[in-house]
């Protein structure tokens, strides 16, 4: 089965990094015939216009999808339901939703009550971003060589599937079909757990006593800045990601945790073949990762 | 007080990355008459003189010291003690001997009694590094743009900072003074504690059941991959890191492990708020450190 990834017109639902980005390929490509985008805020919306990234622009998501073969919800995940809400009833038959949400299971308990029959929900995933958002931030260029995660219901129309499949190929992406709720425990550890543990040592540095933040800006060459550049994520975007993933999240933290408190232990013990064996191992990590091409 | 950075004999004591990118800055700006490198395993000698790092070459600490005026210790904190005790007999009168190690209050504690009165002991640490390890990994730009801190103690000769100064304002660096134990705490939070957790997570991710390696290897774009990079720095290094900067780093991570605790229970209850609240303020810490060009 093949599809080819052209539509006659794509409706953009928010137009944050990672919507500008698909807006961007798409104009590239000419993968649609017409386009135009939606965002709450008016000053988010001139701001796309600006960028000359789609034809039309609203911030009324019923007006956005009216006519639309594919509509693209790249909204928090926390927003996603009160936006298919306020467009369910202008969705054309035979339209193909799709989302960028970076947890799939809540959002299709929350799309499932709501989408028309006749529109095909295809959940997926694009693990690609940087720490910067908002219109300006995309390029098409984002999803090139990452891979991307579609999780359909068994009873999902296998075309649209293909078709939105046909779309990520086509910007550059692996992509994968899983299970829902597996894509959460993944994302859980590969994504939420490091996100979770840099906007929290960010906020331990900031509130010392005995170092001070000019101190920590200084001399954070020696590792902390890595940290920093993922907690300046979108802060409404991961609040929705640990409020809608909390279940794997709890768990793959839990995991951590402990495994921190004996790292503790051997450090007060001065175990040092403990830590080296830690540090050996993680090593050999890395060299896998280098070889998937993913580093 | 000005001095030149230029020296008559230069014995790097450890090739690894510090050090060999200290030989090619100097080799490449003809700041020593001559150099000398020292490694124990002969292995790591032939790679150095493979590269032409140096001029001289030996596994003998005391005869890398011979007639040497700079000596600069580049192996892990954990091996100093005996490494200085090996040249201690060599050193020349008014020779100064400088160290490039992540933690200063045990180096000084440790060297102290060995090195012989009339030699001068610069405690030093350029803050840049890489992942990699070894004499290949060095590159003269390392220290271009970082900050290096030295921690003399109050009696140290005055002229022998000032020329250990000169030579890392020479490589680049922006150095500042500070006493050993606040060094420690300040590295304990914006190095230690950083490469702990990265450590940590991704010894974490390796043990699960319900995600497969290569799943993690897979997905890491979405910022596990980071994580990886830092943990896949030197063993030896940094198991001796932990063993000797053990207070400040159980101090910091206790910190750490409380705010996690808090963020922990935040996700439980579904206080959004509170997350929102910490990422936010962790995004300002990111634009201050880009404004200071640590980024």
């Amino acid at each position: 089965m093949t599809a080819t990834p052209h539509f006659d017109r794509v409706a953009l639902i928010g137009i944050g990094l990672i919507n500008s980005s698909i807006a961007r390929l798409i104009k590239r490509d000419g993968l649609a015939a017409s386009m135009i985008c939606c965002a709450r805020r008016q000053e988010t919306l001139d701001e796309a216009r600006a960028l000359e990234l789609c034809d039309d622009y609203t911030t009324d998501p019923a007006e956005a999808v009216r006519g639309a073969d594919l509509v693209v919800l790249g909204v928090p995940v926390g927003a996603i339901k009160s936006v298919a809400e306020a467009m369910q009833g202008e969705l054309q038959a035979g339209a193909i939703v799709t989302d960028v949400g970076s947890v799939k299971a809540t959002v299709i308990n929350d799309l499932r009550p709501v989408l028309p029959a006749g529109v095909h929900f295809v959940p997926g995933h694009p693990v690609a971003g940087t720490e910067h958002s908002g219109p300006s931030a995309g390029f098409a260029e984002l999803f090139d060589g990452r891979w991307c995660i579609l999780t359909p219901e068994e009873a999902t129309d296998e075309v649209a599937v293909e078709k939105v499949r046909a779309f990520w190929a086509h910007a550059g992406m692996r992509v994968d079909l899983m299970d829902a709720k597996h894509h959460d425990q993944v994302l859980a550890i590969t994504s939420h757990l490091p996100h979770l543990i840099a906007y929290n040592i960010v906020g331990t540095a900031h509130d010392l006593e005995t170092v001070t933040e000019r101190e920590v800006i200084k001399y954070s060459a020696g590792g902390f800045r890595d940290f920093t550049r993922i907690a300046a994520s979108d802060p409404v975007m991961w609040r929705d990601v640990f409020l809608n993933n909390r279940e794997a999240v709890l768990e793959m933290l839990g995991r951590f945790s402990e495994d921190l408190a004996s790292l503790q232990r051997a450090i007060r013990w001065s175990d040092g073949d403990a830590l080296e064996e830690l540090f050996t191992r993680t090593r050999e990590i890395r060299r896998s990762l280098i070889e998937a091409k993913q580093a």
